[in-house]
C-alpha cells in the first residue's frame, strides 16, 4: 500500500507502549488536508504497522533515541 | 514503490536544509541489518522525498514542532 498518498488518517486508535527494539522505521505526519491529527506510525520489525500517540511522553524518548544513536555510529 | 521493505541504505546525500511547511511527513529509521546509519527521509508536499541529516539541529526541532502541533489540537 503506497501509504503517503493516502487522503485520509489512518490510525484510529493508538497503542500505548512500544518497545524501542521492535521499532524498524517511524513515519511522522503533521495535521494537513487529509487529516487534521498528527499521526504516528511506527513500522515494526515483522512486517506489522501500529499507531503511537504523538504525545506520548515515551514517543519523545524514542525519537531521541534513534537520532542519538546516528550520532554513537 | 515499497519503501519499508528497501534492503539497502537510502540515503546518499541529506539536505542542508528544509522549510516545516514543505513536509509532508518524516520517516526516521534506526540502524539496522539493511543499513548502519540512521536514516531521516522526508516526504515533501510536492511528492519528492529528500533524506536530512539525522544529527542535524533543526530536525529535532522540527520533529518537536510536528508533536507540538498534536498537543494544541
Amino acid at each position: 500500500s503506497i501509504v503517503a498518498t493516502e487522503l485520509r488518517c489512518q490510525c484510529l486508535k493508538t497503542l500505548p507502549r512500544i518497545d524501542f527494539e521492535d521499532i524498524q522505521s517511524l513515519k511522522v505526519t503533521p495535521p494537513g488536508p487529509h487529516c487534521t491529527q498528527t499521526e504516528v506510525i511506527a513500522t515494526l520489525k515483522d512486517g506489522q504497522e501500529v499507531c503511537l500517540d504523538p504525545e506520548g511522553p515515551r514517543l519523545q524518548k524514542i525519537i531521541q533515541k534513534i537520532l542519538k544513536k546516528a550520532k554513537s555510529s
